[in-house]
């Protein structure tokens, strides 16, 4: 084995619906391969399917495991990062209890190192490092899927604060609005995140309002309202699609104001499923939204998606097992 | 002259009313002055003045300036650093166009080096290196006068961003709200900034509220309503003074607690004219208004007043001239 094989990382992506994993080299993407989440409840089932796609991706990338320098995994949940594992990862089937995810990984391939991370914030690492956030060092990565997440980066280094910075879906965009999944009132997230608006979907529809959005999802075979059948619906110029839309952008350009007038960065990244789905109309609604609400108006942040789209929080992954 | 005498500072904290001027041994206060600015809108005057309150502060400390390393000044308004100038400074009188208030001082000193920074970002490094911040590396300072400023401090250092972050003021607390200075709405200065919570008493007053507020004012021969104006009010019970600073630590609260969710901060520092004056009972309703939107509730961050008092922006500015 010679030291450039060692320059080797592999990155998982884990979500509650899919695993994807990217083989990088000398920060090139040599080999990558995805697979549906375990649904069985069982955390051995999860453990064993990561390995094997990342065997997948090994044999993509025409190596094998013994080449590997190190592993990196990004998980949603709460990350213990010296342990390497991951609690409250509710939408990961047999993740809401602690999961020892990084040794039980290792174990399995050899005790090469794994090390865990938060989705979101691997997902804004791979774009600040492999993807659109390169020609910046102070950013933030804003990611719109089920809820929304954030990864601030401040002199080209992610920020952890005391282990919760970030969390930008939970400013408060209306004092006393809409309720958000986390208990509180009129956060970003409850105006943006998918879960809320699918929420919101589902009491408009109670009250006698006309929507395509069931029908596409159920025609898609969906259980949930995903970033596709948004996209679809709004294709078909479908009005709750349209308005559930609009206000999500309302809500993030306004946090996003905020964020800007107390920090004044170069750029934002807009990702995560909705974001990377729904592309520069999606950011162009947001820009407008924010716009009026800066403080230096004349000096506004650049606003962009995602480069390596749904392929950052693998690729950021790697990023992390290589550091 | 020897060595140590070098190590002798001097911080002037320029204002619309007073000109505050400090001299610093070692991080020890060992001379002070006050003098009021000038109002007679030349800019000379002013910078008389604050040669004439240093001159006054050197005495106090039983020293002169061939003592001085270097002189920092704080001053409201749009500051080029590497100038040394300043601008739009619209409460300093004569300060309304660009200043060059570095080069302009030094000269009456001999040429000794003078470094110019915005006040309020100098009285959050006061309190970061001789104040309240002490013990923390990642705060932000909130100075609550007859506007809302804030100066953000991460890993140690005074955030500059591209040169305007830490406008914490300007945070959006209500989308369509109270109109602000700035002449957007919703602001956190819109509610908590002496010169927009006049605007509203004045407002009141006009549709047939009752106060004591501008009885008050008279009383103490004030054009505008003080700090102090506040505190003799809240004393009495005065229900409309009691109705703004509710509202304005509602904004404060609510705007602290979406810049803790981002940043995840260990401190917040409440200063300024009227958090000075107001101190314990101010901050706690801040507190009392942050805390139900905070993300992780169980570990808030401190939330405390200023240590030096009015003296943060002296003694902050005379931290500058050291660096």
């Amino acid at each position: 084995m010679s030291g450039s094989s060692k320059r080797l990382t592999a990155g998982v992506d884990l979500g509650g619906t899919k695993i994807q994993t990217v083989i990088v080299r000398d920060g090139e993407v040599t080999g990558s391969a995805r697979s549906l989440t375990p649904q069985s409840g069982v955390p051995a089932d999860v453990i064993e399917a990561i390995v094997e796609t990342l065997h997948t991706a090994l044999q993509a990338a025409s190596t094998d495991d013994e080449q590997l320098a190190g592993v990196g995994i990004g998980t949603p949940g709460e990350i213990d990062k010296h342990a390497g594992a991951v609690s409250l990862a509710a939408n990961v089937p047999g993740f809401s209890d602690r999961v020892e995810l990084g040794p039980l990984v290792s174990e399995q391939l050899d005790g090469v190192k794994v090390t865990v991370e938060n989705d979101v914030r691997a997902g804004v690492l791979g774009e600040l490092r492999q993807g659109a956030g390169r020609p910046y060092r102070n950013l933030l990565g804003v990611w719109v899927g089920t809820g929304v997440g954030g990864g601030l980066v401040l002199e080209g280094k992610l920020r952890d604060g005391r282990g919760a910075a970030g969390e930008f879906g939970h400013m408060v965009v209306k004092p006393g609005g809409r309720r958000c999944g986390c208990g509180r009132r009129g956060c970003v997230e409850a105006y943006a995140g998918r879960a809320s608006m699918e929420r919101r979907a589902r009491r408009l529809v109670e009250r006698g309002h006309n929507t395509d959005l069931f029908r596409i999802m159920e025609q898609r075979d969906r259980q949930r309202l995903s970033s596709g059948v948004y996209a679809r619906a709004l294709e078909q110029g479908d009005t709750m699609a349209e308005k559930l839309i609009e206000k999500a952008t309302w809500a993030l350009g306004l946090g996003l104001a905020s964020a800007q007038n107390l920090l004044d960065l170069e750029a934002i990244i807009v990702g995560g499923g909705l974001g990377d789905r729904l592309g520069q109309p999606f950011v162009d609604r947001i820009v407008e939204h924010m716009a009026p609400h800066l403080f230096v108006a004349e000096k506004p942040p650049v606003v962009i998606g995602t480069e390596l789209k749904d392929l950052s929080g693998a690729v950021g992954a790697a990023v992390l097992a290589s550091g």
